[in-house]
């Protein structure tokens, strides 16, 4: 790190900071932030996944956190770039440390005041991970009587775990997030089963309709400890990811119980633990974890509309979920209701196999290129670009986190307004189709839906030009009025034939699952999952400045939401995997600001 | 890379060898070089894999290959750190090119001339490997009419070939040789087949004794394009590595065939393909491969000993490699012959199990503790400590390449007199114990006794401690005169009490697969594989260079070994990959200094 003017302007604010800090003076720290600033924390000082917004919740949070919580040795980070200065902006990258852990983080100063910081935990001393020089040599040198091999033990951990142990969490849902929490888990030495209804690891993803490709590119989309080869395609077919997340489980070494049911669970508050009733290749066991992580994906409760006449209709209906893909239905006329991500890779396939395809859009989408978005959206940090120019995935990761998302937006619409600039002609000819756009609410584009509300949008790999072509069938701006025998009724009057209806109308909120595996109560008492509080379309208000619920504390003691797309998964597995593993050693986890409940889905 | 005096002295030796290697003149070519200098080429000029020695061997290179290789654009690698001058050796890492090719090597200058060049091929203009920038899209974007998915595709791959479709690679033993290069093949587009007797990738590993552990740590062990993670431990259990070898094959798409045996394979001349009987699941297939490579490993084929009375022995004798490991010999007396690797490791293993063993010493063995070897010999290059420093696996490939094998022994002397009197007291307690020590004719150690012979040590994990105390029984200095019905007769007199024999006695040369599989005449016509012809003890002379027949063309053609631990099949499948892929295209080969053929095995 080479003494710069720069440099020295960051440290000098650091040095103050670090200084209030130690002394608890929370005055002399809040000082030293702009009026309009925001302190981003994923668990060091909050033990919660908090952004405190003006100085006023800074205080309030030092106030509360920091004897507790004891920061020292805040200064910029002593292996990284050089901090830079541009638009007014002053920025670095720091280290801290705290009573128990390590950490880092971002500042960005205004005017020689902090503007944003971020900090976050990267390890709890003391419970480092066996990585790098810490790595475990696998053979033990010397000779003991009765040694037992690798295999030995690890065949003795599986039998064990679960029968004659318990596992301290358990993780229901073993898709790419319970995976890669799994694999943290594992690596930090806290006892961890992963089940699923399916059999093998990944086979959620092969289970779906057969073209599906991941829409985020391969930089976005690697999982902890073993990124993709240099090799690995942009857009990874769904049953290539399948084998990947299988052969992920394997050498993590991760104990995965495939075609096993979570048929209840209830947490029993003397003892502190969860009782969970499974079934694992039909047989029932009961399991005792501490604590119970729902990795049941963000998208993982179907949302099936209820329209009249559902009952009445004699062909085939599903949701886009259970959608088999395209090869059983040549001669087939298929309704798809929806307009969103689903929805068009389903018409497309179905088009491409020859079928008669109508889409049907309820309500307007936000539609993005993908190339479009890998260049003008991603390519600074998750590209081959951004490789080459010495940016790591956990680089990326903090710099994407250093944004608070109160003032996300503002990064975003310049973005997408570039985008929509660029592929003017394309978004004319999608419109003149008669399709319905938007760019969310705020014109902020794509990232800002997916955080508030998870839906509302189609990353665009080939669908829409079959769309404004008239190749996939648009019925826009209608609902569904009912279903008959052999058609759907819609409610600009006109009747589509149909012998299958794919309802490719999304998901509901997570707290679902807990509703379903536990109680209506408990789902109630935690609230609605997701979303940002925003006070957009299905994001209502009140602001809640982080993503409700997710990989932080909820209002049901030791109960967890882990999920999102790879790149979140990846990220915030790794806050979440420090949570459970200092409640495991008992160190104490102070939580500020603990979620509260303003909507119950 | 920066400007500097060191670089420009480098560079002007560049640019004078990049003159007169355009303009054909070999005269002005070799005056550059000392008298006393080295050429080692890896494909890139002699479709060989060779070493010139001094003026002479240098210029007759270059008259024959001259006129075909067509090289240019030699100069110092642009992206590399700057060359470097120390001790009176000036040095850097260069780039070229050639008519087909481009490549990068490493030189090494004494008094302004040069003393070493190592010239390697790196890829094959027009057949650059899909990564990076390159890597494929996986979703096709766009739509068209009957797509077929990725899966559908990969499963009518793995339908016809060797059906209805032929590879033109046929890859005989599929550990990690076979794998490797397999996975190199595949991304550079070349039809290939792995077969192996066993059911899954990684059986040769899972099959071996119990407690084996890769003896090389793990930065010396990668695989091709797919690393062990930061977790991964120093040193391998035989049946992790034996997951990861499953899973590579499957993420890399291979077309493997377990439950394979080769049982016989005739070239067609007139053809140019091979007849290769398989029985693949008791179905005999043939297949017709235009290239056949024998990858069933340097220590594939057991060397049996012959001693008189084996057939009157009433208890249970085998080679090391068919030991299971101690678990069935509790209450038994085992008498091990050998005292190499295979040796150490098994009677340890028994000892542990509170087995009575005994080791039978023939002849002198090389120790060395592997921390030492780890520290002293690998650090530099294979470690955490060279990763730490920037060091990448391919520059440390290509840094041990850099030095021919004519004075690489000069580099070890020093390495292994340092270890020797580092471990002075340990050595001194093994040899009062009776256990007969060297360190190789010349005192160069465990890489030249790997590289001549492939034999005469062991890798210290904790058995010398073992013999060192007597807790491992040892016979030294004595052969077995014969075996009789309970014991085993030494030739100092003594009998040996024995329920089990475990014969630790080493492979036969790879050409003896060879013999098996196709013909005496044909392992006759390719003669001895592996050694350096170094005149040393297994290794007789004469001088080769290069390790015989590995890798490269043999009087045979279209038959290939390969082989080799795993820092040399990562390194040199390379090399073999792009011979193959440059056959397939029909570019020109031509092999300068095709093997002669001094020993039959």
């Amino acid at each position: 790190m080479p003494e710069n003017n720069v440099n020295r302007s960051i440290s000098r604010v650091l040095e103050a900071l670090d200084a209030a800090l130690q002394s608890g003076d929370t005055a002399a720290a809040v000082e030293l932030f702009q009026p309009d600033c925001y302190w981003r924390d994923l668990v060091a000082f909050t033990w919660n996944i908090k952004t405190m917004e003006g100085r006023e919740q800074i205080a309030a949070m030092l106030d509360s956190q920091l004897g507790a919580i004891k920061p020292s040795k805040l200064k910029l980070a002593e292996e990284e770039e050089p901090a830079t200065d541009a638009n007014g902006v002053t920025q670095g990258w720091i280290t801290f440390e705290t009573d128990v852990a390590r950490g880092s983080g971002f500042i960005r100063l205004k005017n020689g005041r902090i503007w944003t910081l971020l900090t976050t935990m990267a390890e709890l001393k003391g419970h480092e991970e066996p990585k790098g020089q810490r790595r475990p040599m696998g053979a033990e040198h010397g000779a003991r009587p009765d040694r037992t091999s690798w295999k030995e033990n690890r065949e003795a951990e599986l039998d064990a775990l679960g029968n004659s142990s318990q596992p301290y969490c358990l993780i229901v849902g073993g898709g790419q997030g319970g995976i890669g929490l799994g694999a943290r888990l594992r690596q930090l030495g806290v006892p961890t089963i992963i089940i699923d209804k399916n059999a093998r690891p990944g086979d959620a993803w092969r289970n779906r309709y057969k073209t599906l490709c991941l829409h985020d590119p391969v930089w976005y989309d690697h999982m902890p400890y073993l990124p993709f080869p240099d090799n690995w395609p942009v857009f990874t077919p769904k049953d290539k990811i399948g084998d990947w997340l299988e052969m992920y489980t394997k050498v993590m070494e991760l104990n995965y119980w495939g075609s096993t049911n979570c048929k209840s669970a209830r947490y029993d508050e003397a003892k502190g633990e969860w009782i969970v009733e499974v079934e694992r290749d039909g047989r029932n066991i009961t399991l005792r974890p501490k604590q119970l992580v729902l990795a049941t994906g963000m998208s993982g409760k179907p949302n099936l509309p209820k329209f009249k006449g559902m009952d009445v209709f004699k062909g085939e209906q599903h949701h886009s979920s259970r959608h088999p893909g395209p090869d059983g239905y040549r001669d087939k006329k298929v309704v798809v209701i929806g307009a969103n991500n689903s929805a068009h890779d389903i018409c497309a396939a179905l088009w491409e196999a020859g079928v008669d395809v109508t889409m049907v859009q309820r309500s307007s989408t936000h539609i993005v290129k993908s190339d479009s978005l890998m260049e003008f959206a991603l390519g600074d940090l998750y590209s081959e670009r951004a490789v080459a120019a010495g940016m790591t995935t956990a680089k990326a990761d903090l710099t994407f986190a250093s944004i608070p998302y109160a003032i996300l937006h503002e990064f975003q619409i310049p973005v997408f307004n570039a985008i929509r600039e660029r592929d003017a002609d394309y978004y004319e000819r999608l419109q003149k189709s008669g399709f319905m756009l938007d760019f969310g609410d705020d014109d902020s584009g794509l990232f800002m839906k997916y955080l508030r509300r998870g839906s509302g949008y189609y990353i665009d790999v080939g669908a829409s030009e079959l769309v404004a072509n008239g190749k996939i069938k648009l019925k826009s701006g209608v609902d569904v009025v009912e279903l008959k025998e052999h058609s759907v009724l819609l409610s600009d009057g006109s009747e589509l034939e149909a012998d299958v209806v794919v309802y490719a109308t999304g998901y509901g909120s997570m707290n679902g699952w807990a509703a379903d595996l536990i109680s209506r109560e408990v789902a109630d008492k935690v609230g609605k999952v997701w979303g940002l509080g925003s006070n957009t379309t299905k994001d209502p208000g009140p602001w809640e400045g982080e993503q409700r619920n997710m990989w932080k504390p909820t209002q049901q003691p030791a109960l967890w939401f882990h999920g999102g797309n790879l790149h979140q998964s990846r990220h915030y597995s790794q806050y979440l995997s420090l949570q459970l593993k200092a409640r495991m050693e008992g160190i104490p986890t102070p939580v500020f600001g603990l979620q509260e409940v303003h909507h119950l889905s």
